[in-house]
């Protein structure tokens, strides 16, 4: 049986396996093998849901520091077919698929779309048969590493960085410049250079001044060619 | 104090008030007369995730009879700036919240992006407080009444439509035509006429026979003036 070789790779066991069937169900194989029955797209629908409030939680709670807008960053790039493909790969999804034939002779098995579809309907799985903290566990059994992997693209703190290459001579000094401040209270514009000794080795703009000068710390890295 | 008079407005009493005030706390607030408080950005980000499964677990089991395409659809409407800026309004968010001078001078209290983010960060609120049972049913309130509306738009059946203005009239008979079906098994194309009596009245496409049925029916009535 199938599914009960999927059940243990991914370590739950479902109380009604209806659920576990549908998800795997891809709407090729309704149309032409098993008219009547149910595909997968009505899951993938809560599924997605699903995944949505458990990754945003899980960021929302452990990422305190990150302003919203590296939050949304940080989410999108995890629930985005690509992770949810490589989630699937993980769990060799694609071979417990019911695809129709068509679809089965043009590689329906690897298409990414195919996989991320089904692994948001086995979310909805989980979460219909066992609640809420299964799928919890479920979904953060990926997304925990992940997020570790997305770390490095997204924690990058420039200033930070650009600071360690400098600091290996230590008479370089690096300093911030504020040469502009416009705009009303509530919607400020600053300009930041970065100077290495007395030279500007960068310029940034934003809506802080923090933004400004972590983007001005980035033009001057960028002209490093790090 | 405000925030007690929205609670009561609301019908939910918060352990810890910090929640509430972040989430009526908008960012101009934060940025030119409260520094260093908290703004409702990352409420927001984690709001919009409690809403979207909250109304995706509901329809998906209020309506099993509609396919994945409608419940997209239907979400869509009611998680949108529009539906959410008026759910605010029902509760008179808008006096509640903390605006920064420039943005309480032109208008903010009344902006609906403000008013819509506003919801989404009170939503986290309660979900950050009292858990997801809490935040499900604050929510639904909200959203039962919505859907009742959007039902019309959504819902509607255009061959039920078509058949009851024609059976005013006994002797007209209406019926539909199969007229082509083509693609490959996995993506299939019809297309059916709909006639009165032998008269072609409406023609229709869509990916599976009943679809271009009632896309049939559709031209129809609109040929009808309906």
């Amino acid at each position: 049986m199938k599914e009960k070789e999927l059940e243990k790779v991914i370590g739950y066991s479902f109380e009604n396996a209806k659920y576990l069937q549908i998800a795997l169900s891809h709407t090729s194989y309704v149309n032409e093998v098993k008219k009547g029955a149910v595909s997968n797209e009505r899951q993938e629908f809560l599924g997605d849901a699903v995944l949505s409030i458990v990754v945003s939680d899980y960021l929302f709670k452990h990422y305190s520091h990150l302003p919203e807008g590296e939050l949304t960053k940080l989410r999108a790039s995890l629930v985005c077919e690509k992770s949810l493909c490589e989630f699937a790969h993980m769990i060799g999804l694609g071979q417990y698929l019911y695809l129709g034939r068509g679809e089965e002779l043009m590689g329906g098995r690897e298409r990414p779309s195919i996989l991320a579809d089904a692994f948001e309907a086995l979310i909805a799985a989980i979460y219909l048969d066992g609640g809420m903290e299964h799928a919890k566990r479920f979904i953060l059994g990926f997304v925990k590493k992940q997020v570790e992997k997305e770390k490095k693209v997204f924690f990058k703190d420039y200033k930070t960085t650009l600071q360690e290459i400098i600091q290996q001579n230590k008479e370089e000094q690096l300093s911030y410049v504020l040469v502009q401040e416009s705009g009303p209270d509530h919607d400020k514009h600053f300009v930041v250079e970065v100077h290495l000794n007395s030279n500007v080795i960068g310029k940034g703009e934003g809506r802080s001044k923090k933004d400004a000068e972590q983007m001005a710390a980035k033009e001057a890295l960028e002209l490093m060619g790090e």
